[in-house]
């Protein structure tokens, strides 16, 4: 009997903390996602009651433990990174090619995504409340399509939708939008021509606008921005599925905003282990009253903006709590990182004065 | 390159204005609807990436103009109308009769509904509370059914639950229930008898309760009920699907109350573009602290009113944001309509202070 | 026509209220449930409209007549019960068993159900904040798993994940879990080790911590914890399907708190008929400004705590409004129970103010 940490987590917990450290396995096989449909749940009686128990269990827990010293795994390309703008007298100006690509959800799993600039999601739009923003749009795709800018005030026809605001952008063409970028928060673009399924094969991004005086904004220490997608391309974060998806990190005493976007077909509440989110805004809006959760539903089409101030170092699940969106008997996989929250800067690695003792007594 | 609107956004959008001139597709094919799963979708490499890619995208944008160029169809019925009543003493009685009808879902789509009074939904029931109400409720239909007030503070045997508060409402009988009005608020009324049959079907109808005191109320110029259903007839805006769901119209400087009920088998995120939506209340229940939002969630049950107040004119898109209940290959179908903002009474036509260009430089 | 209650409603109602005298069909033939998928809900020309009209409404009646009757039916076993605990020094614990049992969902409905110590849900474990906590945890199962303490501040070698703060507990081994209470709320244990399954097989529990200082709880007078689950085993509320689910029962002028939970796949908006819920803690934080409501919609992850106070005395229907998760056209299953509201203590029976009428004019 081990009254400290064994030397498996112990291990685990300081190799997460210095994450990087964390072999990746390139070549990890992959688990087939479902799409649009929940994971079937296999009777639980269906796994180890045959003779062979002791061996079912131990196939089970090699296949979740290969799962998880997978992640981080390595994938190529990374999306929702700034996306660059020149200013043409006032205005800043975004180039934006809508463009197959190829894009590695998982490691060894490479899809045929519709994508904004090559990446799934595209590059994150982030201007000033105020600026004179115009989005030059080039269409390389094989397919019309359109970009809507969600929750933004634009005049009626840059809106985006094809047939009621402008004609659809076809292959080969080009297409300017011109706006004032309002209100402050947190928004998306994404396609509005055959959407359920351009959207979800990658034709989206974030868009947010800050305040001219950030005095107005919550106090935090860094942000992240996580959109959700469960489309074709199946269960992911920011474009990646576990383990290729990214971990968050902070540090004990700050403060994290994280910007939820969804741009999938299904709702997802979404679950973070060890501490409490403070929900400040519903759609860019700040919430009159702000509210404490540690599982934040997010519906398609919805923003949420939370802060997180951390209870305890350590590393902690954060994960879709719509399970099959999550984990299967293969093991872990879509909609799940983790937060890894260091100590203080300058405080020495955390006393642990809680006691998790294994013990193996077989039966 | 077009420095001001294309004169095919500009016929567009004063056609949408003067939205009764549009022309009507009344016998335009109809796609199937999905019934109770979320349609496929299919993996973007299926279409247009063919040597036939121009084809195939002009193909889809030909599908996609047809079914916008439809909106608003005409179609037989229109559900939701007041409902009459007759004063007997100091008492409102409300007729019900429970009755198959045909009924015109969307062009050339008629399917056998289950209905109050021969509409989907049912005629309006609207009453002030203190109200003393009588229903007669008749049934012609060829099973048994009941009705509950959903939302209301009805004495227990007249809470419409067959087996628990009455006996069921057979075939050709007549059953006649007795409440006071209360609470205030948006709620509704609809079968509890096979009721995931019956309900989606088209046995429902809105049942709003008005204070007494009007000065109570928040201001509003105009208000409108916003019934979603999702059952056996498809995906619908108050028993109607794109392209015959009804547009709303408002005036620049107005304000519209909508009052969103949900009577489906799935929940539906509505996204209103281009400007906010105020909730004020949440199952009639006003709320201690309203909320701006641009993307509503409603659950089946749920009724949220919302108050809108635009930022802008134009012909501003309006649907469920889970994609595939609005939108296919096809083009737009199901749970979408418009909300049409005219220039303010008195006002010319706006300026367009903005440029959407469209530079047909075809690759 | 009748002028007062029926002898039908009358006898229904009082029955209800002495709840204890309806007979229980314990070999009632049990509806299939449908698992991670909605109903089909046939298309409503489908019954009733043959030549055999009447015939195919009375069966379909008869159908549900005797579901209701068969409700409170009694089946073996009730989960959520009370955990004892001993107390080893200053340290409160609880010891739980993780092992298959054979649970009777609903008459004559019995699966294979992964348990905590023989039930599902698994006891209720109730501490205080500041309660230092001991949870030995005995793996029977052919499995492996792992607890999550979810909603609770414990610290990361505690949080229960296998493979990132601990290594899976195998079938056969005893793993201790330790930490001190916090925060207050309603809160839930289960595995996180192929947790799809696992959790929805039954591998859950509430854990609820209460405040020291109680007289910053609400006033309630008592108190209910319902969870909900649609996993392998059916829809279900605290492990029962209807008509095996258990009423509630409170007296007029008192108050009902009720802690929703949701450990299920699907979110359930559940609708409580007459009356409106408070709610007032989302995951246990008190929520800033309360809000009425008749429908709450839990998410899988989610609890919330609401306060009932009921207007009217009467057995009111209680159910997930997702209506086929509660309804077929073989009666009520799955999601439904009552809250019976029996008149305040001392009290006569209520007057009953209204009419009800029934008149059978046979068409």
């Amino acid at each position: 009997m081990e009254m400290v940490p064994s030397a498996f987590t112990r291990r685990r917990f300081l190799a997460a903390l210095g994450i990087g450290t964390v072999g990746v396995a390139a070549a990890s096989a992959c688990v087939t996602l479902p799409t649009n449909a929940p994971a079937a749940t296999p009777h639980p009686a269906d796994h180890g009651e045959t003779g062979s128990a002791g061996a079912g269990a131990a196939d089970m827990d090699a296949k979740h433990e290969a799962k998880i010293k997978a992640f981080p795994a390595a994938t190529k390309g990374k999306g929702g990174q700034p996306m660059p703008f020149r200013m043409e007298g006032d205005r800043k100006v975004f180039e934006v090619t809508c463009q197959m690509a190829d894009w590695e959800v998982e490691p060894g799993k490479v899809v045929k995504a519709m994508t904004y600039n090559g990446t799934m999601p595209g590059p994150e739009i982030r201007v000033t409340e105020g600026d004179k923003v115009r989005v030059v749009v080039k269409n390389e795709l094989p397919e019309s399509t359109a970009i809507h800018w969600h929750g933004l005030y634009t005049d009626n026809l840059a809106d985006g939708v094809p047939g009621v605001t402008q004609p659809p952008i076809k292959p080969g063409e080009t297409y300017i939008y011109e706006f004032t970028a309002a209100p402050v928060g947190s928004h998306m673009y994404h396609s509005h021509h055959d959407a359920a399924t351009q959207v979800t094969a990658g034709l989206l991004g974030a868009f947010i606008v800050e305040p001219k005086d950030r005095s107005k904004l919550p106090k935090y220490d860094s942000e992240y921005t996580l959109i959700l997608n469960d489309g074709s391309h199946g269960f992911t974060l920011n474009g990646k599925a576990f383990p290729a998806t990214e971990p968050l990190k902070m540090r004990m005493g700050e403060t994290l905003l994280i910007r939820y976007m969804n741009e999938g077909l299904m709702a997802h509440p979404m679950h973070l282990h060890g501490m409490p989110m403070e929900v400040i805004a519903k759609d860019g809006y700040p919430l009159p009253n702000p509210y404490l959760c540690d599982t934040q539903f997010i519906a398609p089409g919805d923003r949420y903006d939370v802060l997180v101030r951390p209870v305890n170092p350590g590393t902690w699940a954060f994960h879709c709590h719509i399970l099959n969106h999550a984990e299967s008997a293969e093991g872990m996989f879509g909609m799940v990182t983790v937060l890894v929250v260091e100590p203080a800067a300058g405080a020495a690695a955390p006393t642990l004065p809680y006691v998790c003792k294994l013990d193996r007594e077989t039966a």
